[in-house]
């Protein structure tokens, strides 16, 4: 069975930079799978790798190595990471971007790369492998650790080769926790956490917090709109009416039947999402 | 020989959306080749969507499973097919996206998915799968089927599992048709149906309607524009140059050399495209 | 081990351009890997297409087989060129996008498809293929080659087929040069020959031109900047800061921290780079 990687960043799909590091996983392993999950994430923005790959991991089959390459910090002194969790290994530099997604697998065994002895183990383990040789004689490039490292690591992983010998465990990694709704008696107050391409709102808001009676409104720069009460479909509203409706992560999200809700309601990241529970046996007002 | 599947969706890429379904597809299928056509689709535009797939299946090997998830209408009752073709098997949503490729392959046999019986069997058979009990367990979502209902038939369809164990057979899905084009003794009126990346207006008039001598006209909201004869090349014309040329699909298509048809005649999706024929020993007007 | 093939293109990928030309590849070859490049070079731009070729080829493995069409030509009498290098095999039109990249491979050799022989080898070697019977009844298209063309090649030679069998050597091959920087005693004076999706500025001077305390000025239509020496990675400036730094080609790049230098400049394909030496002994000016 070919092993299966995914790949995560914000190297967008217009330059070369994905095909390289693919070049380097392929060149090293040439039965891999690889699946992309997006490089379009918005350059540098941690929140969105981590939401993403928060969301997208679980539905890998276990043993499937996750690479995130959103590194601003490349070339600094930041580590790079390899988290082994009970079902995959997570890939990545050591900004916060794995967190929430390692502690949602379960949490794992996080290890920093040890670069000088990896590249030693690398030029013995693929000797008179033309990349490899390459990748080794340049060093890392000040601007390119995804294709330098993060790919080479990868693929030594895939491999099924000893994380140990290359790499040191750690305790800790960076933090990063995507913001947690507010949790009162009779409302909850969340955040839009992610916007899709259909310009679905996403928040913060989990499934468990939503009443089927409970009256659900979005409070923008601009206004506050009552959306109404959770929906089943989206085509449970008429086109161009604005629908709360729990999504596929679980989490409620603000659309527009046939249409944008951030378009419509000129909505951004961080905007607010109210829920007014239904009182018992009352209005909800 | 691992199986091989197409996919076409409006999910864009920027979100972890088209990923997902492929987690679960290969979770199901560890060897299966993935192929995309397009993910961005307009959002719902149906026309499109058929208009893509039925001139792409036809350039992949018989066995291959077309899967296309454009589908507006997701957590409504739409049925969720799969059309048996001589070549192929054709999957989406009951909304008419399938039906002109499925009459482009000589037509084909209609199921619809039983979807508890269609998890029953999943439990049984992919039993020990982490993916798949995720999916079983949390049920279809209301807003993402591509991942919990289309991808696990699909790859069910791709492991060579029998469709009538899982499915209801009808007699007849939605009807979508691409426009055809209107033809008269001395004429061809037809339309723009797609516009491509590279602005060129792709019409419904089939290359053997057109002559090496008729006159091509194209009619926009402003203006109409004498394109003049067919060429045959792109580059035959001089730079900034309209040609009227019969593209890849076997359709006349309009094209400015090294510019874009669409943003030069402001062109728009449905505009008219009139093809005068030559008259027998005379002009054509 | 499975074929590898790389693609290159300015087809986009929301249109069904590149699948057509996979479906093509995998019905050929149904174990082929295939890596996408980019898809994304402007329509025509031979100069991108050439860069971009240039920089990622050598990151595959030894006996990948690399395809790029950015064919404006398409249709017209320029060649399909097969050329055969050390370590791969490149194939694309002969309009120069291969020619830096076959040099940078130490050179090779360059054969030009005889289409209909070609077509007739196609038509016993893979008899009963459906979809190569399609290509071969149809005949090339006018407007596509990549599907109708490239892609048969391509998979012909992935499958280890011999290219004399199918294509006549020529001596030469359309020339295409990237710009190369005017090297003076005192100063190196170079171009922005590439920007990235993340606004950085590559420029044609290499790495062993610049000195550690060298001062870099960039010339825009609209100012001179002093961006100042070379840096080590993009977050040892401050946010906002303009940066020099080589970058993953082993090329001078201007950047800007947590930003894009082509915003903040104002900058474009073209603009100067001017790299004032470290006089023996003295200032720079």
């Amino acid at each position: 069975m070919p092993g299966l990687l995914t790949f995560t960043s914000d190297f967008g799909i217009t330059d070369s930079y994905v095909a390289e590091v693919k070049g380097v996983l392929k060149a090293l392993d040439p039965e891999l799978h690889i699946i992309d999950i997006t490089h379009w994430l918005e350059p540098g923005n941690l929140t969105a790798a981590a939401f993403v790959l928060l969301h997208a991991f679980r539905y890998f089959a276990a043993g499937t190595v996750h690479l995130a390459v959103i590194d601003p910090g490349v070339g600094s002194e930041r580590d790079i990471l390899a988290v082994r969790t009970g079902r995959y290994v997570f890939v990545g530099p050591d900004n916060g971007i794995l967190q929430e997604a390692v502690e949602a697998d379960g949490g794992g065994s996080i290890f920093a790369l040890e670069i000088e002895c990896f590249f030693k183990k690398l030029s013995s383990l693929y000797r008179g492998n033309d990349v490899l040789q390459r990748i080794v004689k340049q060093g890392p490039s000040a601007t390119f650790h995804g294709r330098d490292l993060f790919a080479p690591l990868s693929a030594y992983l895939c491999g099924g080769h000893p994380l140990e010998e290359v790499a040191v465990q750690k305790s800790s990694m960076v933090e990063y926790r995507i913001m947690r709704p507010m949790v009162c008696e009779d409302s909850v107050t969340g955040k839009v956490v992610y916007i899709d391409r259909f310009g679905n709102l996403i928040t913060n808001v989990e499934e468990n917090l939503v009443g089927q009676e409970d009256e659900i409104f979005l409070k923008t720069d601009r206004t506050m709109t009552l959306v109404g009460r959770l929906k089943n479909s989206y085509a449970s509203a008429g086109r161009g009416a604005p629908i709360a409706i729990i999504g596929s992560r679980g989490l409620l999200e603000i659309a527009v039947s046939g249409g944008s809700a951030q378009a419509q309601f000129e909505a951004d990241y961080g905007n607010d999402i109210l829920v007014m529970k239904k009182q018992n046996g009352g209005l909800w007002i």
